[in-house]
């Protein structure tokens, strides 16, 4: 199979860097295809301006996604994007290494995400592309995360709240893309945590690399299971992680 | 009062900057100062580098928080964050315009929260500096965002999520520094909404910017409602948004 990892941390000595090359190994192990994206490497640009649509669908006003399904129609998408598109095309699998930064992704992933995830090729809400129904509809994506707080803390009742909530975001825009994502890897208290306790983390994420293509994924609805209001129909017994607490 | 605006969206005609000026105009109308920080104006850095600490007091590896903190202590924090750590000194209250991009803050807007709440001046948790205790203890803060999802989606059973539990990321971040925080400002519906419906929608917004500094607060725990394990002491009945679902 092929996996894209998308990493995003600024220290080539970071235990973020140390997960990635573990999951390189793992992967190709196992005979996987692995291509990484390392987007500070790449000096890849987070930010969403009118310069990336250099031909103006609509040149009034500004307005995101439909100039990116009319550039994505058109040919004319970013080239910087389209090469984010065709990683996404190749790949079967994308896995997500990063720093969890004021409770949500580095800036620079983010903008990977706010970028790259346009609507025309990777979703097309007004055709009925997302969810269950999106263009990553048959690929996984997994983040695996560091975080400086403790487990406790990102427990039911922990002071960052429970790990579930703090990534249902992240998670629910993955599935917004077609995804089947899978419960997350979450390396807690990195920055206290001796050579050791890393050491048993990385194991720990070898394990993981070895279920990318065959672990249970999290549960989401699907787009059919939802009415014109955007709510669960009526009988509808919700399951989404965060709706099951 | 003294207001602070950060303001994140790329095209001047958008909704977004329309409730931008309507911030300024009513807070503006009632007395108070304010500030406009337009990050794409500004041209504003969201990447967090090596290159933030151009004296590196572990150079060695790159741990970003010890980094922040020794900056901070030596008067060495780079200069794009150190001017706005003086917007945040000088503000009583802040608030934050933006689109809701993959249900999270653009990027440019996170890079915003990953550079500047940084720690020393702002947070510094190995000297218990966070929460109630945060470096913007008695400030305000307040998102206002735009959505392109119908307010049903972000219902307790919507598709999107309960938009307490999309928020609460964010949220919590803002508490992590000290703020107070208030409930949310969303304007739903954005992309396919007549202008009846935005003009409806901005008044709202005016009417909310009447309460700034008046409206009752999100509740959230002290740290001294937190063991060392980071989770809520035995007795203590959990309030916040979250937990209270």
């Amino acid at each position: 199979m092929k996996v894209l990892i998308v990493y995003a941390h600024p220290e080539p000595l970071s235990f973020n860097a140390a997960l990635k090359e573990t999951a390189v190994a793992a992967l190709e192990g196992q005979g996987h295809a692995v291509r990484v994206n390392d987007l500070h490497a790449m000096g890849f640009n987070p930010v969403t301006t009118a310069q990336d649509f250099p031909v103006r669908a609509f040149p009034d006003r500004l307005v995101i996604p439909r100039e990116q399904s009319a550039a994505h129609a058109a040919g004319t998408t970013a080239p910087d994007i389209a090469a984010e598109h065709a990683k996404l095309a190749w790949a079967d699998a994308v896995l997500f290494q990063f720093p969890l930064w004021m409770y949500g992704l580095p800036a620079i992933l983010k903008g990977w995400f706010d970028r790259v995830f346009s609507e025309g090729f990777v979703n097309d809400p007004p055709k009925g592309k997302f969810f269950d129904r999106g263009g990553m509809a048959g690929k996984r994506a997994m983040l695996s995360l560091t975080a400086g707080g403790k487990p406790g803390g990102f427990a039911p009742n922990g002071r960052h709240g429970p790990v579930d909530v703090m990534l249902w975001p992240i998670h629910n825009a993955l599935r917004f893309q077609g995804f089947d994502v899978l419960p997350p890897f979450v390396a807690y208290d990195v920055v206290r945590s001796d050579d050791d306790a890393r050491r048993v983390q990385l194991a720990d994420f070898r394990g993981r690399m070895g279920g990318l293509f065959t672990d249970p994924v999290l549960p989401f609805h699907n787009l059919d299971e939802y009415d014109v209001t955007g709510g669960l129909k009526p009988g509808v017994v919700p399951r989404n992680t965060i709706q099951r607490n």
